[in-house]
């Protein structure tokens, strides 16, 4: 064998990934096949416990683990990938510092992309609802979630307080209920350190669009886990799902709005868009592989696994996505690698599940292992004891059980760990009846109606008066930027409208370096004032 | 008294203000005055500590405690400070998510807002230089390396993996040094974990403008400071500063150029704009106070304590910027407070310092107490005992504590906790000899020059050919994005030039919904591509 050793790539860093990395490097000796891993980041996490960064009960840093550390062996590239050309067996992976595409080749190539949450055909959900699935997510959550309660904290309209102290989450399923769990733990016990929320309720919500929450489990657990959340002040909403989002409210498909602040959306998930594009047969929406989870196609070179792949168990229903499939999927797709490298016996995946389990938040769950169902606090210790020994090391251990013991005897982090609020260029859903600006407000963006309607009205001597129709194509609020005073006008919305938002520091600098850009505002800004209104764009 | 109740109101959340808050909850009954603080974070940081969030030695958040907790009858306020009226007593805050100002009238007024970086008249370093003041700071550094470690890990140019590897501090006091130090432990502790990083070395380097570091302390420990520090492969550079910066490179006033991606700068310190526009006499630069610490022409109205304020130690010597002397100082004023809402003794600040302590990191510090001299191993205990006695609150201390034991018995976090990389609508400097793109490059972005002259040249057949020189007010990149192809020039600099970066994502976004905006562009580019040439805009 003097050939040149076989290049094995793994894209992407969840449980699929990494494990396959790790097997691999159990299987292969380094100089039969150097094994290249990419991710967007440089640590794997720990999704069964991803929900306990929102509370604080495990810090940030110890519900991921470092990948180099888990795969000592794998060089980890730290990029995205961008393409994947399996004619060719190159991937492309996005620029570093220098703007330049990295690529490379590969023998055997591993599909672990995962999913993504989809919010196509559903308005104003990108914009506004939240997404829970990484590390970044949580964080945003939780700064966000500090945020709300700072506000509420000195908010004077009751209405606004209300909204400020709502949450929603759409999705019923484990994701959906143990972040809300977690959600709703955490804002229970912090607002008692604030002067004026302590005897303020907060309002949590649910929204599922079957007739009970938990579909992965028997409904006996699912009656329970609905009582206990009830029990504790978690409002669920059932046979309904979200249609749409402003800044302001969810909109559900009933029709019902909740005003709120706080939107988090655990569905539903898509391939991502890579993978999306793969030219390969495809089985329910995802990548289709046999039962050595090899691709249809591409048998022997490349191998799907998680999140993106169609992968049955033995008896042929569908693989939930779960981390105990995806180890047992590595394990698979590893054997079936290193026989492809060396030679050897190849595997098939067939594994049916050991159980499965769900936390309600701090002293409750419900499991069903093996059969047995077990809810209430045993479930939650059953809970704990489990994902303990499950997570890998035992540094992440040790820190982990440290966090739990030292959450029981002091109260929850407080400290918010934003870097930064400000948000540059962006778009923003609104619905009929919103108000996009209000006379007396700072002026502090300029917009550009990309689809909809709005009209601008003024207020004097208590009468409102329609000063304009504003509709696609139309810009507005440079007046009040150019001016450097209040809004001279209310912006309100007539049919459900998309707007493009330039914040005041980007406005600043665009027309200051781009005199064309400028003089677009500043010629209709002095046509508005010339007109006494604030009248349509010639 | 059947008066209304006296506000007090404290601006800022550092030593100075929070201290000030907790003396007068003790000094004060609820009836007697409610007490507000205004701070942009929920939290108090502990300065001495911070550096060690670098090294991971101390988890993010156990560094900081949130204010509510320390000021438990105090009312926080989330906000930034806007402005300070001190003729009409009204101070004006920034607004949350509704555009409004928020405007409070006090009765007393604590200005403690410390001290910003100033980079005024240092081109490139307001853009390229890392500040290390906040939470936020240290948080971004910390992403930051471990950003420069996977790229020098990917690099295949030894070159500019020598830069990613460099690592530049400007300041050689004790902020200066400690950051150095940790930043030092982590990549040299970390880098055993990246396969190709393993045996390349890295260079740390500290700038600074006196003739040895550690200004604050007796020569003999700077002497022995800087033996440890060269030690454990510092470069020290004295009498010299930084005067310019790029995103290549760090500039000295000697000429010297250092060629690296990171550069943190713990001077020079400044007022902060608010506090420079108030109207009062001014001592050295900073807040007259009187020994009451009452701000000259406002006394019983206004104090000024900490960093922002020129207070005197009882010899007349002007007081450092350290915790103990801000905490003495929160003391003074808390107790005139107290004194001018209800009568009572007054008291004046004479605080002399105890001594001063600076850690080398791992293992090494150097400490002057009560005018003793320790350093190693001895001294950074005492550095450790003290600051964490010191640390307000049993929670604190108990997860200090576990932190630095579980930093002895594991290696360091390695998890990179950023949000996003993203960076919208920005500036950048440049100087002269600088790329600032290469013909090749993938097209990210669109530039304005704001000051000074380019040249765009096209290498054929291996000879450069000059297409044109750009300069003030001339616009270029365009031609990649609108092709979604390479760049078909490469870009350099001949004098020293700011420009304005329009990422791709925003140019985009801007031509499709302010069509002005695009058509400058597109004309630009289609002249260009009839001349066969990037030549200059009409």
């Amino acid at each position: 064998m003097s050939t040149d050793p076989k290049q094995i790539l793994i894209l992407g860093g969840g449980f699929g990934g990494v494990y396959t990395a790790r097997y691999l490097e159990k299987l292969l000796r380094p100089e039969e096949a150097p094994i290249t891993l990419i991710n967007r980041e440089n640590y794997w996490v720990y999704q069964p416990m991803l929900p306990e960064v929102i509370s604080g009960s495990i810090g940030l840093t110890n519900v991921v683990s470092p990948i180099r550390r888990l795969c000592p062996r794998t060089n980890l590239i730290m990029r995205e990938v961008e393409d994947i050309d399996l004619k060719n067996q190159i991937v492309t992976i996005s620029p570093g510092f220098r703007p330049r595409h990295l690529q490379l080749k590969y023998d055997h190539l591993v599909i672990a992309l995962g999913s993504i949450t989809d919010f196509h055909g559903m308005p104003g959900m990108i914009e506004n609802a939240m997404p829970f699935r990484t590390l970044a997510d949580a964080m945003v959550l939780r700064n966000h979630l500090i945020h709300v309660l700072e506000e509420a904290d000195v908010e004077e309209n009751p209405e606004l307080r209300r909204q400020l102290l709502t949450f929603v989450v759409g999705g019923g399923g484990f994701s959906g209920v143990e972040v809300m769990a977690e959600l709703n733990d955490f804002v229970r016990s912090v607002k008692r350190n604030y002067l004026r929320l302590r005897n303020q309720p907060h309002r949590c919500v649910i929204v599922q669009a079957a007739d009970r929450i938990l579909p992965e489990m028997s409904e006996a657990l699912a009656i329970f886990a609905q009582r206990i959340l009830r029990q504790r002040g978690v409002e669920i909403i059932l046979n309904d799902r979200l249609k749409a989002a402003t800044s302001e409210r969810a909109i559900l498909q009933s029709g019902t709005e909740i005003p709120c602040k706080t939107l988090i959306s655990t569905v539903p998930s898509a391939l991502p868009p890579i993978v999306q594009k793969l030219d390969c047969p495809r089985e329910r929406g995802k990548l289709g592989v046999n039962t050595g989870l090899e691709l249809k196609d591409y048998e022997g070179r490349v191998w799907a696994l998680g999140d993106c792949a169609a992968i049955k168990t033995a008896a042929g229903t569908i693989v939930p996505p779960t981390a105990q499939h995806a180890i047992r999927e590595a394990s698979t797709a590893a054997i079936n690698i290193a026989a492809a490298v060396r030679g050897g016996k190849r595997a098939e995946f067939g594994f049916e599940g050991l159980g499965t389990l769900g936390s309600l938040g701090h002293g409750a769950a419900v499991a069903q292992i093996f059969g047995v169902k077990v809810s209430g606090l045993l479930a939650w210790l059953l809970w704990r004891c489990i994902y303990l020994m499950k997570m890998p090391g035992l540094h992440r251990k040790v820190r982990i059980a440290t966090d739990w013991l030292l959450y029981l005897l002091f109260a929850p982090e407080l400290a918010q760990t934003k870097v930064a609020f400000e948000s540059g260029i962006r778009n923003q859903h609104f619905e009929p009846g919103d108000i996009i600006f209000e006379q007396g407000d700072l002026g502090n963006s300029v917009y550009v109606i990309e689809e909809g309607e709005c009209e601008a009205l003024r207020e004097q001597d208590g009468e409102w008066k329609l000063l304009a129709t504003l509709s696609r194509g139309e810009y507005f609020g440079e007046m009040a930027l150019l001016s450097n005073q209040t809004r001279n006008a209310t912006v309100r919305v007539r049919t459900a409208t998309d707007v493009l938002i330039i914040p005041k520091a980007d406005f600043n600098k665009l027309r200051h370096s781009v005199p064309a850009f400028g003089e677009v505002f500043s010629e209709l800004a002095e046509q508005r004032a010339m007109a006494g209104s604030l009248g349509a764009r010639h």
